[in-house]
């Protein structure tokens, strides 16, 4: 993407992300935000907040009167506007929902742009993502990432955590419902462990240090909810592999699910790989 | 004690929490609050922030011209003003010290009032608290519990979750550096579990129902941390317990640990020490 394409969709998705946070703050911590509405796209259920977050993601990209792709949790895959796509948007309107229905302060927006060529626009892959914005609206932070550009906390530029040792980390990890004995040496280890319940928002944590490293190991990750915090981590600096330390390249699909980790620096990744037994 | 002078205490402890957050919100996010200064009365390393909060604290305490007692984190128990002290103060100014240092928008103060009888001022126990303030700075947030009064959010009443089947359950859980092996079925059975980093202000997550339970089997909580909390939620109707099922009445001194487990409810804690084997 060129440069001026970047700035527009920075400016588009901060657009829709002012948008829909305007929809689901009267529903912030309410009973009725939780309510079960449906089954989404990727056949999990859905909650009101989730379907109001992304119905206004759809009005937004409505009104930009320009062809596109968006691939959302809840809808699947959806074409916008007439004539060839511009861009395929990767979004999860609503990052942490049980938090939202809780008011716990870690819930917000995923959004993400892969340019839309006609050749690979059927299977773009999470490597073709050139921008992601990842916003916790409980705080007001907004992080960013741009292919080859850096990434950013609230406009200012950002890099990842220089701790390299597992017993001096502050560590986000998924452990329940998860294999305790694989991860029973990282518990152990670890100076601290965090689980705050909004993945985009942790993945984005190790891209200014706020985390030392994230860990999901559970293959339960949906791809589109990590599109935008994956860039965002490796424009930073820091590493993200999955449990295998493979590069992450799955299709940008809603069904495709993957675990997840990521560093601030290659010897931590390295030292987690080994502790978790090179699965 | 008295209602006036109930009333008396939560205006005081809303006025200290009010200059704490004033004297650290400067600090938040910065990495000079992380520096460590010294090792509080507890054996632990304490920050630059935690200094700062404590102080502010015992300055507003002085000058409020009332003999007292305070116990906290850093200092240990010291008596301010002149002639028999006619209450306890139990405070820990920093609930969530690493969240404030790295803007983890989960970090509070814990404030506690027990009457000071001269038989008992010596070795009050955590049953003793007649009144608990809670404040989650991030947020805003203020828990508070008054014994035989109840227990509020910002003023409203709250009650605890009726949740009781732990699968169905949100659980606030320190795990880490845990016994795994105790600990495991809980984690396989759980729908959520979180860990925010702050425990005064995710144990009065239980009063309101944000959290179903909050569960630290490892005997390393500070009983002055959760003296305020543990108001709140036995106020609100909840059950709170040590990890044998004990009502929680070690003596108010930093150096007392404990483990804690609060619940909702009465059949989700006996769900919850059954799961964890009865130990």
């Amino acid at each position: 993407m060129k440069y001026a394409e970047i700035k527009f969709w920075e400016q588009t998705g901060l657009e829709i992300i002012r948008q829909v946070e305007d929809v689901i703050k009267p529903l912030i911590g309410t009973i009725k935000s939780g309510k079960i509405v449906k089954i989404g796209a990727d056949g999990t259920p859905t909650t009101l907040i989730d379907v109001v977050a992304e119905k206004e993601v759809l009005n937004a990209l409505k009104e930009l009167e320009k062809p596109l792709f968006l691939i959302s949790e809840e809808i699947g895959e959806v074409k916008i506007g007439k004539g060839p796509p511009e861009a395929i948007l990767v979004v999860d309107p609503l990052d942490g929902t049980s938090n939202a229905i809780k008011k716990i302060p870690a819930y917000g927006i995923s959004l993400a742009v892969a340019p839309c060529s006609t050749k690979t626009h059927k299977n773009p892959n999470l490597q073709e993502i050139t921008m992601g914005l990842v916003k916790n609206f409980a705080t007001g932070d907004i992080y960013s990432g741009f292919k080859g550009k850096g990434a950013f906390l609230n406009g200012e530029k950002i890099g990842p955590s220089l701790v390299d040792e597992i017993s001096h980390s502050s560590v986000g990890a998924y452990i329940y419902r998860g294999d305790m004995n694989r991860l029973e040496p990282l518990c152990k280890t670890v100076r601290r462990m965090r689980t705050l319940g909004a993945v985009a928002i942790e993945i984005s944590y190790v891209a200014d240090g706020t985390y030392d490293a994230f860990v999901d190991m559970r293959d339960n990750l949906r791809v589109v909810d990590v599109a935008a915090a994956k860039i965002i981590v490796e424009e930073s600096g820091g590493i993200i592999t999955d449990r295998h330390s493979h590069p992450l390249h799955a299709p940008l699909d809603v069904l495709e699910k993957t675990s997840l980790i990521a560093s601030g620096n290659e010897k931590l990744h390295k030292n987690i790989m080994d502790i978790l037994g090179g699965i």
